[in-house]
């Protein structure tokens, strides 16, 4: 079995940040990754990511992926972490192909979106409803969609949709939007956005196709309904966290608990950086700092095991 | 005087990025800055801010002030905060040349060079002897130079110094360069710099110009010396917080303490990121990281005062 100083898990911006400075600290190291695209891939435009005004999702996980490349850092695509095994001092890393051991692990596996877990949700996953916006906004082109979630990235989606779809509706359960304020002034200014607040979705209606949606006024506890050709959900993530059940600390969101001074996990050589650790505020900014300061934190710890 | 929600003090890449959140969130913002270049602004050649494989430390600085000027926020350029004075909840701030009162503010002053404090080291500033690279390095074509200090700042700053000089000294305190390995190796292979190490720097020597470095050798306690025509001091950085003596705590190096969750300080409503703070890691992307959290947790913040 391959030895290696280090195995980041996971290329979104914290793992190929990680990446970047382990690689500058000439560590040994393997990374290994189910995609290079993740969560951000799907973003179709972002202006906080400091260096860029506005640039695409996928677009900005290029670039760290060419920064990446430029250093010498051997590189596991398309394989996934199913298990990970605590031996003496090594973790034995088991993926759906192989085994590799290291002395430690930068866990950045980031989070996925959140499924409603409504009815017929998996019915019409693919037939008018989606949890990428990036994939599938061209294929509603002239129709009429919704965007459940009134956050950041619901806001973003109604928004983006407006170059595509005529009507579009924005449907959150709490009474309020609850995003950046300059996006939600964007959402209620737009005349193609219709903004429906305190609506908790119940289900998913239609034939073959998505047509409806019903929703419950939770002021009024009335149920109503929405004619609709599509629908996007935008309601937030899920950590990746399933294969460490059991070795680290999670929280009850499942996230992994990381020591904010160094992105030390419960368990000593094991680090956490993005969007899978318990951080209040979620952004790539912030992923990247994490990212890079759990690579400086394994280096330090490699130091002192020799 | 002008009541904002939030005074962001320093433009480095912290306050921008704080900015930079901040705006987006609609907060009533004013920065504070004595300029935009600070401390990244000196550096060369930046390879770890990930998204860019290579730029100068202008160039980056440049981008982040233009990114930062797509928003509305009101900036006070060629002002240096004397003294914030705490006025029941709101935080008197005073320049050079005004006042301004906030609800909150966020310290992101940064850092500067640190001295060496030894003889003649006043005497020959801007005679040969400089501390930033950047602004001078061009002065000192084809001359035999010395960087003092053996950490990926001085490594960087002899690597650089190549282009123009054919002789390079490398003086580090220690028995052992302490950068990253890529730059290490990169520095040793190079036929035109000579590492000095336990070299403990005693006087700088001259007629009007600079000439000689006087340094100990720790190993052997003797001393020696080595002719120049320039010298580069590059041992670390000093925390710019005189302004908050006794005002928020701040630990033995001057740096002010901070919850690294949320970037608050020791005073509820003062939150600080980047350089200035008592991070273990003094990186760019960390900065950015912390500025856009102080930025999140100050708009939470101004949330419960309302």
């Amino acid at each position: 079995m391959d030895l290696y100083d280090l195995i980041i898990i996971g290329a979104g911006p914290a793992g190929i940040t990680a990446g970047i400075y382990a690689a500058r600290k000439k560590i040994k190291t393997l990374l290994i990754t189910k995609d290079f695209t993740g969560q951000v891939g799907l973003s179709w435009k972002i202006e906080n990511y400091p260096g860029f005004k506005q640039i695409s999702g996928l677009k900005l996980m290029e670039n760290l992926k060419n920064h990446l490349k430029e250093y010498e850092i051997e590189i596991k695509n398309f394989e996934e972490v199913k298990q990970i095994v605590k031996d003496n001092n090594y973790f034995q890393t088991i993926t759906n192909e192989n085994k590799y051991l290291a002395r430690t692990l930068i866990i950045a596996t980031g989070a996925l979106p959140k499924k409603l877990a409504i009815k017929n949700e998996k019915k019409f996953l693919g037939h008018g409803l989606s949890y990428c916006l990036t994939c599938d906004e061209k294929a509603f082109e002239g129709k009429i969609v919704a965007v459940i979630g009134g956050g950041n990235a619901g806001a973003e989606a109604a928004l983006e949709l407006q170059k595509f779809c005529p009507k579009i509706y924005l449907l959150e359960y709490l009474e309020n939007l609850t995003g950046d304020e300059i996006l939600k002034e964007e959402v209620l200014n737009s005349p193609s956005i219709t903004v429906i607040t305190n609506a908790q979705v119940l289900s998913f209606e239609g034939e073959k196709e998505l047509e409806k949606i019903i929703f419950k006024d939770r002021k009024t506890n009335k149920e109503k309904e929405i004619l609709i050709n599509g629908c996007f959900v935008e309601i937030g993530t899920k950590s990746n966290t399933e294969f460490l059940e059991g070795l680290v600390e999670l929280n009850e969101k499942k996230e992994i608990i990381v020591d904010p001074k160094t992105m030390v996990t419960s368990v000593k050589g094991i680090f956490a950086a993005g969007d899978v650790g318990n951080f209040n505020q979620k952004q790539i900014i912030l992923a990247c700092g994490q990212g890079a300061l759990a690579a400086l934190s394994a280096y330090q710890y490699l130091k002192t095991l020799k």
